[in-house]
């Protein structure tokens, strides 16, 4: 692909993130608004359409990736995206979810710029307020008359117990030392974590397409892939920045010794750097000097190169996968722009 | 009923809630142990069927009431009990869930004689296991080919949504003064974070066994008034007793300065001790004494009264309600001695 053309997916996928975050929005805060009282207050400020004081707020709920890919893939596979919207509000729900329980058990203060939930409302009005909206989630899955429904409900749950899974084994993994910790199981645990939902995402909107089975493992293939590679990305952005883009300031990852996977292959790759890097993880890593040496053992161990490169090579599987799913490269188009996107952010 | 009816029934319903553990013990495990590594061990502690260290253990997974309501509510409209079983399943891993979670939001440190989930193995794994397993229970639902099952997943989800805002109220009014709280909306609490669930366990074998509509609101109507004296009486245990059977210590409530519904009787019933025991409830109530002496102004200020009173008035509720439901007393029996048995608890 040359830069122009990668320049013009940008621009369709950043087109369509717009379109499907307005589409969407009114359907999953019309849902939110079902939630009682104080678990509603919580749930719109975490969607940052309310202040902490309850006023309103202009919003900024995320790129709406997941609903993206469910009405794409739907798309896609010759279904009427619009049957697809519950499907679509449930997978943004159960992110939702996992973010407001991961940001409790990480203890991770900030997100979208703004304090967490149970930085403002306490830990357990944030617990509460995330086991309602993954039940939100399983509730409008359940109760759409769609007849992809049973299946997608189930899909959903599945994909849920995995996400909790994924983050289990990040939490384990966080507490081992530096040199306790292998590529491979960080790889699964990222798969687990982030690409399990990514796939889901387009299983479901495959499923509500009336998609066979086939088409349906293709799609969810497609998008656990693209989601790795997303992953990979993120974790490039958690070291090298970018602070306005994301939100997160670069090093962040470092000055909290997470173990991400761009660090994990420096810490397998067994040269000098390494040591380096894991006696610097083994420290407090404070200071802008001793993240910028960090961040430099990293790429002198090997593990941007490794992390861009599997980017990359997640992405060639992603595409595989959607060339079983959707033959036809024009009605991939959507898809294919918005892995893409994904995984360029840095640029 | 004379004593001896009393008596027969308490067998009646000791015996049925026995069978029903042992008839649905199997399918929990069977479920718990689909749960990924370290989530699968900490569900598999918490239900008592291990040990913290992984060895087994007897088990003492509690009384089996919901899913025994599921079975019985099945087998009281004419359905087959066995083909509830997934949806008995679902309401026991449900109700586990909330426990899970409970716990760690009001840092309970036993439960079931036995140190707490989140005490052996930290709040994050607590968590973490609570939303795997109420994304299990709902995916048993979803996944179940009975047509009872669309229904029936949209209604346990809702269920849980209400759960959710009960442990939400429950944590308000907790932190508000002895002085700030109306024995109203400790009613609606207690109906959302017990009622809700055991009226859903009833609701549920109606929907299984092909019941109406009808049928189905009144049985939820039932296990919600039934839900409600049972929690009357067990906060009455949890003021005078018992330890032995229910392994709270008599006055642990209110050494935790727990706003429970005799208590909230008692503060608000306007009489002196009610000033004497929102003194008492300001104050550390560390000692056996002033334990005693708070147990005993709830019941000069009328609180003990109250709750048997209203005990007894949910309970000919929830005969009314299922007397519409099920029109013929015996098809209703085993139902009745849930009911009684629960709501009998401290003779």
């Amino acid at each position: 692909m040359t830069s122009t053309d990668a320049a013009m997916e940008g621009r369709k996928a950043a087109e369509l993130l717009e379109h499907t975050r307005n589409a969407v929005d009114p359907h999953i805060r019309a849902a939110v608004e079902t939630l009682p009282g104080a678990m509603r207050r919580v749930a719109m400020y975490h969607f940052g359409w309310q202040n902490a004081d309850g006023t309103p707020a202009s919003g900024q709920a995320g790129k709406a990736i997941r609903p993206a890919l469910v009405l794409a893939a739907a798309r896609a596979l010759g279904g009427d995206p619009e049957t697809a919207m519950r499907a679509a509000v449930a997978v943004e729900l159960a992110h939702n979810f996992t973010l407001l329980h991961d940001d409790v058990i990480d203890e991770d203060a900030t997100r979208r710029h703004r304090p967490t939930a149970w930085a403002v409302f306490g830990v357990p009005d944030a617990v509460i307020t995330g086991d309602a909206m993954l039940a939100l989630a399983l509730r409008l899955l359940a109760d759409d008359p769609h007849p992809a429904s049973p299946h997608a409900s189930a899909r959903l749950a599945a994909c849920v117990i995995e996400l909790c899974a994924g983050q289990q084994a990040d939490c384990a993994l966080e507490e081992r030392g530096p040199e306790d910790v292998t590529l491979d199981e960080c790889v699964a645990m990222a798969m687990a974590k982030t690409g399990a939902l990514l796939g889901c995402a387009c299983a479901l909107g495959a499923l509500y397409s009336g998609a066979g089975e086939r088409e349906v493992r293709a799609m969810d293939g497609f998008g656990r892939e693209a989601g790795l590679a997303f992953q990979l990305i993120d974790d490039l952005i958690g070291i090298w920045g970018d602070t306005d883009r994301t939100g997160k300031p670069a090093g962040a990852d470092l000055t909290a010794h997470k173990k991400s996977l761009p660090v994990v292959a420096a810490l397998t790759s067994g040269t000098p750097a390494a040591d380096e890097l894991a006696a610097l993880y083994r420290g407090a890593m404070n200071t802008q000097e001793e993240v910028r040496t960090a961040a430099d053992a990293i790429d002198r161990a090997g593990g941007r190169d490794w992390a861009q490169t599997s980017a990359a090579d997640r992405m060639a599987r992603a595409v595989h996968h959607l060339s079983v799913a959707v033959p036809g490269t024009e009605a991939a188009g959507d898809l294919l722009a918005l892995a893409e996107f994904v995984t360029r952010r840095t640029h």
